[in-house]
């Protein structure tokens, strides 16, 4: 069966970076992944948390949210509800996890960079995008940051970018819209460093759980992926 | 003093206003006050709260809140910290209040709008571009609701805009940014219907008390700034 | 159509100051407009919040609540509920921002009043009752850090007070009753200083969008009742 | 040592029990002990608790607060705060307890009477005032459930009063103040019956472990200071 | 009538304290009363709260919960509501006050021995094994800390033991159980020290009110109760 | 470098299964990986959440918690802190969707199987440990629904079991203990059927990202670790 938007299995849906997109922020992206839209800002503190202070490391850290009406349906704010869910901290953890892995904390010093990725559209894979946005902000950051002498040198290890791949219909499928992730039997989300390595991988059996070929077919649609995003940030960049 | 982008005193900020910004609210707008960048949804439901339920009635309400990095130093999340502040529930209310004054609730029969405004960018005047952009959302929202037969006739009983205006350096000015609003004597924000009527008038004097010729001279400013974002809602709307 | 308890259109409700109500508070006022019965506390503090540390200026900050049976029936706690309602949020931040215009903060040096109302009995203008007896409590405050040699000089720079106003069966009225309240066209609060000048004007309208004529009555006759209220405050002081 | 007021150990401070204090509950009073000041009021709602229902019996409840300037210094608003502290939490469970005694539930029928205790000023013996004015007021209550006729017969089974009794420079005294609350070695808080019996008695430690000999004194000084309470109770409510 | 498992009137459940339960807690007992069932921790800490900071006395606290299977049916956590109940904020405290009077906190030094005591099974006296339990437990941590030089000398003024007696079918009872606990007219949780004094006595009538002579009767109950339990502490102290 | 209790590195620690540890709970199962410990319970509901009613289909859910000093330090009670922290969440979250793959929901029915994990002492593998063990207490409580006739047939499709696996010193091993997981390069939990097919892959850099090799040997050697605890499992129960 044909994908809705007659994708290839292994095929991103466009993609769209776009940098500078607030006028405040040390670094900003608003990061497309077909009808997925997520605002990806990075602002920058000279200190860091109470528990790193005197330790020479610089530190990373994310926050992830939804607004009400990025969704086929609105839901009600965690903010009026007075608390956040377990699927936004579960996902704010990721990304956090995710873009320190980027870094190496000697270079950046006693900074922080946090990083606040907010879905202003959800159409599948807004995790995903915002990691993969996320890294670009977090660059042009790093770059303010050495500009402005906070940071000598780059602090830089790898880049850092993120897919969700699964199977649906029986098929292995790259980049899945919200359409296939609900008929999803297998759910995979995969964070890549530039040069392939995993710093994540979390696959979920939705449906029928999911053997060792299957695992193994998922990987390597990802890997795939997430090397085509890898070019992708670099473009943005201008690199 | 000129102003910082020397503006004529009684000259908004160049206004943008984007429908159909999402894909799934039933009505949307991203708008611009100059530098200010508001998404305002519309969601529809088909049912009233509990409290108005057999009535006959509709219902309209808001709730606004901001990006943590729309700001020039980053907020803290209200969701994070578990509580909505005072700031966000006082516009809340008011966006809701101010758009209700544009429906004939017996007109719009048991069906609820939900506006949400969210500040993606802050420049000044985030709460009056938040209820101009509602407006259009609601206007666009409505005209769902009737092509889809939930509301038959018009329940539009006005347009609804609102400015502000404030006295700086010793003059009245329309429609202030940041830099101005941070050294108004005198802030006051103002909601007119249509015909030039007001459904909001909120002065607070900042420094000085304010005497009863400032505050005409800030009325009628704000009469004529809303009078021309009547019309741009009017365009916007191909009317 | 007459007003409930058959006053002139211009006439305030019997107004009833009684100060040093509480033994610990540095100023207390219980303060009666007609059945509307509002306690107000002052609580001096010889330092200021964090944020204005080591500037030389002082502080006025308030807390308004409502006890639950003040009203016709019963409202559940905010403390039990375990959040402010945004109605509290509104009008603590009303009460402190009026009650500031009246200090010097230079002259009252790095210390706090801390104002607190409570109304125990809620029969329309609980939130304007507050802002006149806080002016009084306030007041007295003073004068116990002046003897205490915590302040020098005066700090006052006017006394404040606040009045409703609203337009009722076409007729504009001065100090509605809840029965009057409810029935309101339209609302409008009130604060002014001893000389007439304006610190807040917030006019809604609630049913009727209201055109800049109605809008002159309600100013004027607002006017009116504040200075009457400036009289009774200087006599409650003795003054 | 004599004690702060010249008071005999055994001797009430002077108790005044105001009727009516508000004009819309259905039952309220402002009782004093001495510098201590109670506003308890009566609720009634003709219905009860959702796992009450269809029982045929009613329900008595109660909540218990304190002003933030009651006490010698401020204290923070559990509002604000937005949790309920223990100490509140305890106090409430112990008036609702205490006054449940006096009822017969089926005589009651399925009415709820939810009694709302607010600390004035706050001298010792909060909640043993709380407890006795909060009888007063209940049966206020009751009295206009059978004027409507929402009770036929009379539900009382007893009428209820509390008192505090302590060891203070080791000797046994009634009704402690503030100044000898906080000096007490023990600390005891009992709640009688108008005919002498128990239905709650809570003693604490606060110095010295007591032994049964000073337990014994303190209950029978508590009797008596309950005998009394009961005197003036009936007295309040022109039996 | 009989009782459910067929004791003496006076006669205490089985009780079996466990030392050493947990491998990381400076001291650690799972106790257990029948088929109630409490894990008691006591955790040191070199410091005190702030407002003890440079008096040289130490402290001691605690917390109370129930896992959400403890009982008959499943309770909701208080973690996934958000707050603690009233009875979780009562039995907390009334466990940290009576351990306190265990202790001189001059010869325990600026420390604070933190006790949880969490019950993993629940049938009637919960509280009451939680206490006897925390004393062991505090017991074997002031061990540790001696042994750690952290305390020099005995900071133990006494022990501290406790029990729940109750009228039950008009028969006054030592020790009861969920079954009894339901059942009892009156309730009352004792806590006495190793020489027989009283540091809490909380009695409640459930249903009748009693009379001194049933105060009488369950205080020598309990007295006997907590003899027997200060011995059983002891042996399992091994002293 | 050998591992710190000598284990081969795909040697699991010793693992305990005690059933029936609760006497309340329909099944309830104390688990132990070495010196980790976690109390699951499982509690029956003859009913499903609102949003799955008249589905026919059953649901399995689970809460997650550590007691306060299960850990080496103690910490914070959540229930204290009024929120669940983001790793709570998380892994409640987890345990859930895992045993929800060993469940066919038509043949359960409208019954909802609520899972409690309490870790009563933590080194190393408690989610782990927490789903395994909750597998017994879930087929404990499935026995209990089918003797009481509620579940007709049998609802299990598989059994569930998970294990942490870890590269250490450059060696890939099986159940970490907290010594060898705070000094993980790589860090994954994985969740197995019974058959040896995959539920869940959760793989964490922590230091290095990891290569295709290395995630193949940590699969390998979890998936070998999972088949010995459905092993282990089936002895529990007798099967």
């Amino acid at each position: 069966m044909a994908r809705p938007d007659d994708r290839a299995p292994d095929q991103l849906r466009p993609v769209r970076i776009q940098r500078g997109w607030l006028d405040h922020a040390e670094g900003s992206v608003l990061i497309e992944f077909g009808g997925t839209r997520v605002l990806c800002a990075a602002s920058v503190q000279d200190s860091v948390p109470r528990w790193r202070r005197d330790s020479g490391l610089g530190w990373v850290t994310a926050e992830y949210a939804m607004l009400p009406r990025a969704t086929h349906t609105r839901g009600e704010r965690e903010s009026v509800k007075g608390r956040l869910g377990g699927r936004t901290h579960e996902i704010s953890r990721l990304i956090g996890r995710s873009l320190r892995a980027a870094i190496d904390f000697k270079a950046l010093g006693e900074n922080t960079v946090q990083l606040d990725c907010d879905v202003l559209q959800a159409d599948g894979g807004t995790r995903t995008a915002a990691i993969t946005g996320a890294y670009v902000a977090l660059a042009d950051a790093v770059t303010w940051m050495r500009q402005k002498g906070l940071v000598k040198g780059d602090p830089f290890v790898t880049s850092i970018a993120a897919i969700s791949v699964g199977v649906v219909d029986g098929e292995a499928r790259l980049d899945l819209c919200y359409e296939e992730d609900v008929a999803a039997e297998t759910d995979m989300n995969v964070v890549c460093t530039g040069d392939g390595r995993f710093v994540e991988v979390q696959g979920t059996a939705e449906g029928q759980p999911f053997d060792r070929a299957e695992l193994d077919a998922l990987l390597d649609l990802a890997a795939g992926g997430c090397a085509d995003l890898a070019r992708l940030q670099a473009e943005a960049l201008g690199a």
